[in-house]
């Protein structure tokens, strides 16, 4: 069997801790495994590690990289030049796998974003899918319906049964809650987990048939000769799912009930849900002090957090943003997303942690004709060759050793040492060493807007 | 007339925007005057502003004196080497403005962290204090009860009118519950202020009698010499309440009733009480985004805090530290700063900004071997000539000019420019222009505390 994990996406949802550059997939809430390590850690009891692929988009490659590289010494991570929804991912995936192994075997498609604690009941239903994706059909996993969710999309089952599972009779986009209440009372009606299996000539032949303009894209397209796709062929991709794009089209649909517990991790809410609660039914991670607070999520990600006698709230710091919020409104959180999204600047001003490819940066003061930053370098990482026409730069490292390529001269740095990257010199800050590099930069200049760059040579493409 | 203001004292219950050393009264929450610039403003209608006196703790005496001299450019602040509470600093100031002045003027005594906003009111109750003073009497202000509150003393009044005040017949400390709420509906029962006004040779008489070993320190002691008593003498004093010492003895007071309104600012519920509201009842200051809460009070000091169907509660950020909090255990703040006493270390491991003589510093990153500091120095300032055992440090100049003395060597750094100062390194960071000064400075060593300082010269005294 073969493994596809479905990487992309942005967290707007689990805001201030999730942002468009370090999404919910990636985050490590309770300083364990984060979901996309759980996601690959459940696949890896029924499907081989190096059978296991990744697809993500092009700004998250690093990170998921950096995660799974924790956990396995075998990965495969494609990436998508720009987002276009689940079809073009699950459909590139399967098709480099039959490719690349020049067979056909059963895939299973998950998201990286979901919390199983019961590996072993998920394990099982695997092994029920497995059968029925063998037979040709395609197979998704339904969720029994806890309450009347309208927040997800559900599937009808018809009577036919098809060994453990049922033959599907509809797919059905997101309901209202009336609707929702008569599928919940119904008994036939599951919630789409987004998880999938099938053989992957089944897939491929259905995409020929529902969705000829992607196939007609990919047929030519040989995956044993190079694993990327250039951005002009992905560009002319259609942004569609993979439920509207195939699933709510094919014939050829199964359903098996996902044995084991489920959660999208939609919401701060389904966060609480998931963790372990002291005998006040309270979950405070990081420095947290409390007086007599009831059911409430308290996350500190550094600073300090002191509750008294809170009820039901939801209260997130990291460092430059703080979210607190009534547990029953934390689907509100978009609004407030949303609501950045449209200010723009003000919400980029404060304080905060930037996530790139070789590493983050954290703004630590800003004021007149200056700014400082934080900036830390992973292992065998370099920014680019770069120069700015605005700004004066000051570097001081802090941990580690970094180095410096300026106007054409090697420095190596260890801590304590310092050096001034005068306005237009072309330089470079690099970390070929196997510690991690810390160091603070000073800003100086009219004009410090991250805008204010010249980039000459780049390892991640940006040039 | 003369006006002492007594501005002493640590605000815990204003925690995490008070601290030991930025206590309440220095407070500006709504980016306006401070407490103690109130109390200033409030007390010139009636006082010419040369003979208002401020008397401090050592620790406060420049962030006093800083405040005052941007309201006004005549200001005393008498500093008290330790705290003793308000008897000595009461009786002490009375005995420098008898001393200075050679006169026996009426003086009106006023604590710093109260809120009157209705000046005109006040006005008008000092007048009528002046006249029963100017009789003999020592005039304490009471605050007319709103509600059975536990947390004040009580003053009780005789029948005797006196002009337009009443004898008072009896000093009670804090009440428990049931008899609070008695003394409310009795209606001869006043909220204690801490307001009291008389002439000068009238209190220092009631102390000759009433606490002899306080009057005995300071008889033969002329302010006309100095205006600083010896720590040596001062340390000698009781630490006792101007009530305890002589207000409950003293068959000689009358109450007034204050006319305004009043509010002790003694708990971030008085805080939000005073504070302006919005249509849903909130009060937004700084950087806050709301969807739908009520009744609450929000404070960003710098991050983004989003909120989200909140309702009484009380949400506070500062750098280090966030409180949440139900309004109505607003009192319970005292717990957690308490806790964090004696925690001590891990309170204080924490990012945070510590006010100094000269200004203040922020720690804005910490790691292994090294930590990172903002510091900014107020005009005029300069911190102790210094040197350190454990640690190197570097200094990157951001704002203003600093003139650095390091090894004896005079250097004037612009935004921009860095120093090196070794280990062991005889150095002093000043600033002699009219600008602020901010530096970043990098510690770097294996002992990083702030203990590991050798003082040779203090313009503070601290050496």
């Amino acid at each position: 069997m073969y493994g596809l994990i479905l990487a992309g996406g942005s967290g707007s949802r689990l805001w201030p801790l999730s942002r468009e550059l370090h999404p919910k997939q990636l985050l490590n809430i309770q300083n364990s495994e984060s979901p996309l390590q759980y996601a690959f850690l459940r696949l890896k009891e029924c499907v081989p590690p190096e059978n296991i692929i990744s697809m993500t988009g092009i700004k998250h490659v690093s990170g998921v990289k950096y995660q799974l590289s924790a956990i396995t010494d075998k990965t495969v991570v494609l990436s998508e030049p720009i987002s276009k929804n689940t079809a073009p991912a699950i459909i590139i995936g399967t098709k480099y796998i039959a490719d690349t192994t020049k067979t056909d075997p059963v895939i299973i498609v998950t998201p990286s974003d979901q919390s199983v604690k019961d590996t072993a009941s998920f394990i099982d239903t695997v092994k029920d899918g497995e059968k029925i994706a063998e037979e040709g059909y395609i197979v998704t996993f339904g969720v029994k319906p806890s309450y009347p969710e309208t927040g997800y999309g559900y599937i009808n089952t018809s009577d036919k049964k098809i060994f453990d599972g049922f033959k599907v009779s509809k797919f059905i986009e997101k309901p209202d809650s009336q609707t929702a209440v008569k599928y919940f009372n119904d008994g036939n009606y599951y919630w789409n987990s987004g998880i999938f299996m099938f053989k992957a000539s089944v897939l491929l032949d259905e995409v020929k048939k529902h969705a000829p303009e992607i196939y007609q894209l990919l047929e030519n397209f040989d995956f044993t000769k190079t694993s990327e796709i250039p951005f002009t062929e992905f560009d002319k991709m259609p942004s569609i799912s993979i439920d509207y794009a195939i699933m709510e089209k094919s014939e050829n649909i199964a359903l098996v009930e996902l044995k084991s517990d489920w959660n999208d991790l939609g919401s701060w809410k389904s966060i609480y849900d998931v963790s372990k609660k002291d005998e006040n039914g309270n979950v405070k991670i990081g420095n947290v002090l409390d007086e007599g607070s009831k059911n409430s999520f308290v996350y500190s990600s550094s600073k300090l957090v002191a509750t008294i006698g809170l009820e039901d709230i939801v209260l997130v710091e990291t460092e430059d943003a703080i979210l607190a919020c009534k547990s029953d409104r934390s689907q509100d959180v978009k609004k407030i997303y949303d609501k950045l999204k449209q200010q723009n600047n003000s919400a980029h001003k404060i304080h905060k942690t930037v996530y790139r490819p070789w590493g983050y940066y954290t703004v630590t003061g800003e004021g007149k004709g200056f700014l400082t930053k934080m900036i830390h370098v992973n292992p065998g990482q370099k920014l680019s060759v770069q120069s700015h026409n605005f700004r004066s730069e000051h570097w001081v490292v802090l941990e580690g050793k970094a180095k410096v390529i300026l106007e054409g001269k090697e420095l190596i740095l260890s801590p304590g040492h310092s050096v001034d990257i005068p306005v237009k010199a072309i330089h470079s800050l690099q970390n070929p060493y196997k510690e991690d590099l810390k160091i603070v930069e000073v800003q100086k200049g009219n004009t410090l807007i991250e805008e204010d760059i010249i980039r000459y040579e780049d390892m991640y493409g940006r040039v």
